[in-house]
């Protein structure tokens, strides 16, 4: 291993180099994210009809297009203190293995329970519960990523945690239900004789094995209908990329430390909320006009949202009972091909990133998931770590453009994110093992399906 | 969260302050431990017929009663620089919920793919395989720790691994086997049709779910007869617990550094590599006669070979076909019963560590299940990590250790070993939170029948 001197294989922030405040995109952006429309009036909700489902100081955060630098309470500093700083790592083990004169960092967040960053906002949206003397918070999980964090965040603070976990994943995946026990958060099969939606599907499609949609749905009826609690959520949403952008301000402060300046910046990206925070303070840096980067989104190519996708206003779920949000979408109604093993399947995008993107500050690009697991099994033998699915998106353009790298002799340094770990996803590296993996990309028709959902809202 | 001044709450070493020797508590020890016999001739296992099995320099540690500190070498190092340091932790928030005056840290050795301690040592025996110009390595594994840290450090040198599985474990944690896949190794259930002694314990019962004893004598078998093959074995050996003082060389020198002295240290034990590695600094100071700490082994008390075992010459393995080793032991044919969850299941004990029991430098302790799996789930709970069912024994007493100081008001400062993380072992979780999980304290009748078992020694 040849290491390059004064820089340490792994960078760790000293606890006083911490971020203390997160930063908002959006007040540097000269075109903002276009508003969350009520899906009955068309018109942009409003706070109030806003803290109904979500907490005030969360509606707040979503709503303020103009703040660049949000402090973060002591007491989520406090938390971040259990598992953070992340390391910086230079992947030297990854360079040499691929003969590459490129440099290669990546920013690991699977060192916590949760198995990713979804911490990150998990706690904030707890805190924020908790300080409005609410008893508790409801949310959907499908896998389970997020239901987890969201569940050890309400352990620490002390807040009760209703998790609807999609049928068909809470019997095939009852590791992570049992993660979620473990710290005390209620985990109940969607859809569900509690609520009123739930025992309605249930009437409707007997032996149902659920949707994310619906688990939604069941979420946000027990968080308006019950005293004391509201609804989370793990991507997409502002407020959400607002908490994630910590993620890449430890980057930033860890690569100005030692003098580093990344030529291309990588993140995988479903609904935006670790992309969206790695890339914080660089597109803040690119917005502003000070520095440029190449800076570039990986998704499934079964699950296209931005390569493929429609700018336009669309329901962020599948039951159409959200508000609509103005992004690449695929459609309300997408659902990737039941061969999709990868994580990566929402079907719309963060506002943020889309109006970004649209505005051409970043690029995108969409990868088949063979290829993909070809890249994590690669990273792990050389690494150590084994990548979550979703993680080895961003790890396969990385080794792409080192490899590019490799043929024009180009030293350009290379950053992605590494959001998590896969091992409650052996179930699709045994697949993948085995040679039973397969890809899909959709037709234009498959598409056009979804299209047809979309919609017309003239904005 | 009340930080104390200048404390971090999580201490990295620098790179530059990471161990560059590893530690040989026999250097220090008045009397050594009991060299490992021939079963056939008891004599002293010889070097030349330990290399048989084992590599040379491997064997050359093993025999090593007198070199205090080991240089690392610098190919290890770099290894070591992929997933350590790993963190000294204060556990501020436990501390908070048990109300307790007593200063508690952990050394976290679960951030790395293996979850465990366990790579430490495979990556030396790797090397030192690799060095010696051999193809491969070939080794047993149950539950799949020790296997899944050799593949890895194997996939890293691009050395062969041949894992043999105990069969139950292979059919029934098909996780942990495709984690080993990932990283290249190849996974055999055991008994397997690939060697005589496997052919013929299939042969004599067909249909069994096979035996760590087994699987030994299998993995054995593969690396005297197929050329350029040694086997390893990742608890027990002196060598390991000298690879292993690495977490304790760490331990000791992240106290230093700000001055904290641990009044208590604990650690779980089943063969000892963890509890060994952990003490090995301190243990050396206190049989240099330099200080003097408590220090406490926790075992299960479904196997409580420091409790209540014997201290005789006995096999290591239930095949009796390896060395004898003198330590504490519950015989060879000891297996603790079905509902026995936690792992720690070994027999006997590193003769190292049984030698140092016997001279009164350690005191040992046992605790039932249920117990250990309440302090997993309340220190998971404020604490943020999932930990192994393992580390949790250590847990329990540190909390039990805690709660006295709350009592006579001492501030004591525990130290104790979190040696891996739980996600592999959410099946005993499971019972656990669902009432299922039982305790079972084996009679004396019991351990009586596995006491008949130990051969007849005259040292």
């Amino acid at each position: 291993m040849n290491q390059e001197k004064n820089i340490p294989y792994k960078i760790y922030l000293e606890e006083s180099e911490m971020p203390t405040a997160w930063y908002n995109m959006r007040a540097d952006m000269k075109v903002k994210p276009a508003p969350l429309l009520n899906p009955g009036t068309l018109q942009p909700m409003t706070f109030e009809e806003l803290t109904g489902v979500f907490c005030d100081d969360l509606v707040r955060q979503e709503l303020d297009d103009d703040t660049a630098f949000v402090e973060i309470p002591k007491e989520i500093r406090d938390f971040y203190k259990m598992y953070r700083p992340s390391p910086l790592v230079r992947a030297y083990c990854l360079e040499e293995k691929l003969q590459t004169p490129a440099k290669i960092y990546y920013k690991f967040e699977g060192n916590n329970t949760s198995g990713s960053h979804k911490l990150n906002s998990a706690i904030a949206q707890a805190y924020y519960a908790k300080k409005q003397g609410l008893k508790g918070v409801t949310t959907e999980t499908g896998a389970g990523q997020w239901g987890t964090a969201l569940s050890m965040a309400c352990a620490y603070l002390g807040l009760d945690c209703k998790v609807y976990m999609v049928k068909v994943s809470y019997e095939q995946k009852p590791f992570r239900r049992e993660v979620m026990r473990t710290y005390g958060a209620s985990v109940t099969p969607s859809p569900s004789e509690t609520t009123n939606v739930g025992r309605k599907i249930l009437a409707e499609h007997p032996g149902t094995t659920g949707s994310l949609g619906c688990a939604i749905s069941e979420a946000v009826e027990v968080a308006t209908t019950n005293e004391g609690y509201r609804y989370v959520l793990g991507s997409v949403l502002n407020q959400v990329l607002l908490h994630q952008s910590v993620i890449g301000l430890e980057t930033k402060a860890a690569m100005d430390k030692y003098g580093i300046v990344p030529d291309i910046i990588i993140g995988c990206a479903g609904g935006g909320s670790n992309l969206g925070g790695l890339i914080a303070p660089f597109m803040g840096q690119k917005l502003r006009g000070e520095k440029d980067y190449r800076i570039v989104a990986v998704e499934p190519a079964s699950c296209p949202s931005f390569t493929r996708g429609k700018f336009a206003y669309d329901f962020c779920d599948t039951g159409m009972i959200c508000p609509l949000a103005k992004m690449y979408t695929l459609g309300s109604g997408f659902i990737p091909s039941p061969n999709h093993a990868g994580g990566l399947r929402f079907h719309g995008m963060s506002t943020i990133l889309s109006q970004l993107y649209h505005d051409g500050y970043m690029e995108a690009t969409s990868v088949e998931q063979t290829s993909v697991f070809e890249a994590a099994e690669q990273f792990a033998r050389v690494e150590g770590i084994l990548p979550a699915p979703e993680s080895a998106h961003a790890i396969r353009v990385a080794i792409d453009e080192a490899l590019k790298c490799k043929e024009t002799g180009e030293e350009k340094t290379i950053l992605f994110g590494l959001t998590g770990t896969g091992y409650f996803d052996l179930v699709a590296y045994e697949k993948f093992h085995n040679g039973e993996m397969t890809d899909y990309i959709p037709t234009d028709e498959d598409l056009a399906k979804g299209f047809a959902g979309i919609p017309k809202v003239d904005k």
